[in-house]
Parts: structure tokens; sequence; C-alpha cells
């Protein structure tokens, strides 16, 4: 299966995803593998046999959302300095959102920019980082504050890797799944009510649906600017959630969920969505294990950690809400109090 | 006057650079006018009254190349999350070379890309470094490693700043003037070999000249993956030399103008360019108090330092020759003994 991403800048910019068994990558240069040693110590044998270029060296970078630092990229960039990689070298993210983000961070400024591939091995990295381009490491202000846009040349996403996933990291996966499904898809949502993504062919659709939207979606907003936004659902509450538990205790994907429990809560009191749908979409992110209950130690401090969020301009605070599983509304002028009475869990 | 450079990627990307008496700048969003202390004791009196915007901040940054570092972006990237900017804020470069490409920078990794216009305030800037989107910072490997292509949103050209300019920064802008015009325009060489730039109406010429010679290159090959090459003309020599003496001995300008010489030089040796042509085109660089002569303490280890240039790929190093004045080669097999005779100045 293959997913064409057909963005209308440039062809150059335009990619292709493959989804299922990895075939042999051949390259006509320098490859470097950027990895973790988690990921290196499982496959890293597997991945070297399936590359075909003049020459491949391997970066390895910390395992963990707390090294996605610009110290990290700098690494990077000094081993390919080092290296002589040239402006025709490639690099190869091999990992998940963490190694895929700062690898594409590093490509986009190496020399003003060389191509890189994404081999994603966790399933948020296959249905969400691997597609849309979007590269970038945290800082004290918040996460993926400082980053560019940059497709990658091409992604491959072989569920295969997955088996070695630890269930917790997997099911953080799911909630981008069930997100993208509330926001744009009421038939994938049912699908995923039920599906049972230990089979290989019911994981594989998954993936490839979950992909197929993101696609879709990315194709007509690349560069964030409207309709992407979507796609933000669950993470304006998600992004506050991870600094105030220092990106530490949950994973992303866990915080998405809480997130997701949060901005319903929000479109509920509004008056936009079905107390009956929120109670769906819960029981939904639920039958993953996934926990959806976040109290905040400080609403007035989480309310207000919104105004750093990337995707909040000229003082609003712009929130993208579900107004029935499969639709979407963009909301800008929530008044303050319902926001925190959603934020408290009242 | 103004010149349209039209980039075939985006409708956005192009912009437009004006050339004359700068006009009252109005912005609808945050303006961070990012400058050093040099420029700012001269002239952000007077920059400040041209911009019209709902806020203005000022950023300093160290005036000087050896100031281009990661480090300092990372400043100017703390005090626009300081101050709250968002995606639709803009930083505005007043300065030179040092302050564009560092504010370039910065604005194009800042949230994954905001806006930013150009005021350089030094001849360089004007005819070289607002062109062309070129963003970016040195490290220990050379210069301008790290860094993107981001367009400005606009260019505001203003000969007016160039009277307050050392004469000795002055001349080093126009060695790029002088490099331009031997690649691609016979008539502007021969123009610039008499010209008094001292007279307000000329320099407006030359600027607009060397602008529209650019701005014509960068339209074709706005990643330079062929043609753009041009604009590297003496700097493979040029960037050595800078290397070699710490980035503080000599300006960028007066480098290119030693790198021109030895380019020729290389051209003679490889029966490209005749004697008579080298020697007219040392006479118009000498008429402008510029350096020509640069002995390298170490010839293998400069030669050797060419495989570090960005521009170097696949193991050759690939030079921008003159086969005339006004006309260009590419050389990409010169035997590495004929090299070393032009550096050595045999």
């Amino acid at each position: 299966m293959t997913v064409a991403v057909n963005l209308n800048k440039t062809v150059d910019s335009s990619y292709q995803i493959h989804i299922g068994q990895a075939e042999p990558l051949r390259f006509d240069s320098k490859v470097a593998v950027v990895t973790n040693p988690t990921i290196a110590a499982l496959h890293l044998d597997t991945i070297k046999q399936l590359i075909d270029a003049p020459s491949v060296c391997v970066i390895m970078i910390p395992d963990g959302e707390e090294y996605k630092l610009f110290s990290s990229v700098e690494k990077i960039l000094d081993r390919l300095f080092m290296e002589r990689f040239d402006r025709s070298s490639v690099l190869l993210a091999f990992g998940g959102g963490v190694v895929g983000d700062m690898t594409g961070f590093a490509a986009s400024i190496y020399e003003r920019g060389i191509d890189f591939v994404q081999v994603p091995t966790t399933l948020l990295a296959m249905v969400d980082a691997s597609v849309g381009g979007k590269t970038g490491i945290n800082n004290r202000y918040g996460k993926n504050l400082i980053g560019t846009f940059k497709q990658p040349r091409g992604v491959v996403i072989d569920p295969n890797w997955l088996w070695t996933l630890p269930k917790r990291e997997f099911n953080s996966g799911v909630s981008e799944m069930i997100k993208i499904a509330i926001m744009l898809d009421q038939q994938f949502f049912e699908f995923l009510e039920t599906a049972d993504l230990q089979l290989p062919e019911v994981l594989e659709e998954a993936i490839t649906r979950s992909v197929k939207l993101k696609a879709g979606i990315v194709e007509k907003d690349e560069r964030e600017s409207g309709l992407r936004q979507v796609l933000n659902y669950g993470h304006t509450f998600a992004h506050v959630i991870e600094r105030e538990t220092n990106y530490t205790a949950y994973l992303h994907g866990e915080c998405v969920a809480m997130g997701i429990k949060l901005a319903n809560r929000l479109a509920v009191k509004l008056g936009l969505l079905e107390e009956a749908d929120a109670k769906r979409v819960e029981s939904a992110l639920e039958r993953f294990g996934l926990n959806i209950v976040y109290r905040t130690p400080d609403p007035e401090a989480f309310y207000e950690a919104f105004s750093h969020d990337k995707k909040s301009s000229g003082g609003k605070i712009n929130f993208v809400l579900a107004r029935a599983i499969g639709d979407f509304a963009f909301v800008d002028d929530a008044p303050k109090a319902t926001v925190l009475e959603a934020i408290r869990g009242q």
C-alpha cells in the first residue's frame, strides 16, 4: 500500500509513504542512520541489511523526549561534519517521533537542507509524526517551539517493527488514530471502537486509514494556516499537561487522550458536543488502556500556559473542538470561566 | 525602484526589493527589530520612526562575524518567547549581513517559521545578503554551515544608510558587485571600472544593477542546484581564507577580492581566462582599495579545506571560474597540482 502526499508547492516536496513489509532502500550517496540505543538493540542489524548505499554510518541519540533539545541536534550535525556529509547525503530517521523530529530538523538546517527518509518504529510516529513534515525540538518554553516544515524524501512504514513496542507506547499511538477519526471520519472511529489491532491485517488497515486521513489534511494546508489545525485537537491541552508533568510522567499520546477528554468537556459546556458522544469517545480511549483523567495543580496557570502555544495568535486562544464524532469546529471565543471549569473538571 | 524576486515555488515566497529612500513600514502585528549596538547608536531612532506597528521591541546582538553563532540565535529566540511572539509576528533585520543571516535563521525556525523583513545597512548586505533567502550561522567547521533557505517578506534598501558606513566596509561590499559583474555582465563591470560611487545616483544605480543580476539568478535556481553557483565565484577560496584568518583579520568582501584573484589565477593556468582580463579585474578591485594578495601558511591544508565547503559534493571540488569578463565556467576536474600552484601564487 502506498499513500502519495501531493503538495502543491513543488514536485520536489511531494513524497510517497510505503506501508507494509519494508523493502530494500537504495541510495546513491552517503547515508547516516539516526537512531537510539533502544531501537538499535532490537533492529539495527535488520535496518542495515535493508540499506544499500555507498557508505552507511550510525548516529546514536539518547532515547526520550527529555533529550529532544538543540544540544542533541548539534551532536547529529557535528557527526555529519566529521563524516564530511555533503548536500547530496541523506539522513535516515529510524525510531519514534523524537528521532524523526530531530533528524528532520538536522536535515533541514545542515548546509541549508539535505534529504531525509523516515522509517518510523513506533505507532505514534507511523500515524502522526511521519506525515506532514513537521520537525522540531523542545526548549524551556515548551514543546516543538523551534523547528521547521521539511518534507521527507520518503516514508517507509513497516508495522512489523511494532511487535517489539511496549504496550503502553503502542496505546499512546492509538490515541492519535482516535483523534483523527473523531475529527474527520466517523466510520473509522467506529472501526477503532471494535478493532483488534493485534491482528496484522487489522493493524495495517488502521495505520493506512490514519495516514490517508492525515495526508489529505496536510495536502490541503501544509503550513498549518487553517484546516491543518484539526490535527491539533486535544493537543492545546496536551501540551500544557506535558509541560506541567515535565514531559516525563506521561507519553505524548497519553497526554493527547487526556487532552481529548478536556477538549470534549469544554465542547459539551459550550453546547457544541452531545454528552453521549463525549462518553463514547472516553470509552474508546479507555478500551486501549489509556488513562484520560488529569487534574492540574493550578488551573489559572494551566489557562495562562495556552498563550505560549504556537497555534495561539493575536492574543486569542484557538481551540479545535469536536462538534460530533467525525466533525470539528474552530473556537476562538471560549469564555475564560468556561475553559477554567473544563480544566478543573467541574 | 522596485525589483521583484519571482520564485516559482509559491506565490508566498516571492517578494519585492525596494531601492531608494525608505518609506514608512506598516505592520498589523508585533515587530522585533534585530540590530547591533553599532547600527543602533547611529540609526535606531530613525528606523523606529519608520515603523508603524502595534508594538515594537528591539533585540540587540553583538556586532561581528565572530558572534554569528547558534548561541546568538538562541538569544533572539529566547527574547521572542519572553515577548510572546506568535506566528503572525514579524522580525525586522536592521544591520549588515550578520544581523540579516541570524535574523533570517531565527525567523525560519521560530515556531516553524515566521516572517521577516530585511533593512540592510551595509553595501554587502544590500547587494548580496538581502537577495536570495540564505540564512545561517557559522560553527567550528566553517561559515554558514548551518542554516536554511528562507525568503524575506520584503527588502528595503535605502542607500542613505551607507554614508555612515566605514570606507573599508563599503569597499568590501564593492567586491561582491564586481564579482557578479565578472560572472554575468561585462557592461556593468565596465561601469564599475570608472563609477564614482560617492555620487548618490551612481551608487543607487550600481546597487540596483547588482540586485537585479542576483535576483535574476536566484529566480532561476533558488536552491543552488546549478546556475546559482556562479554567485560562489571567488568564495570557494574566500571561505578558506576566512577560516585560516579566524574570521577576524579581513572582512568578507576583502576575502572575496583575494578569492577572485586566486580563482582567476587558476582560470589562467587552466587556459580558460586571458591574462589581460585577470589583470583588468585586479585593477578594478584595487581601485576600491581592496587588498588582493593572500599567502596561505599551508597550501596543502588550504586545498584540503575545500572539501569542507558546502558546495563540494561527491568528493569533487566544484570551482566557479571566469572564462572572460561577463562569462563563467564550472570546473570540477582541476588537477590538484594546478590548484596548488594557484594557491601558492606560483
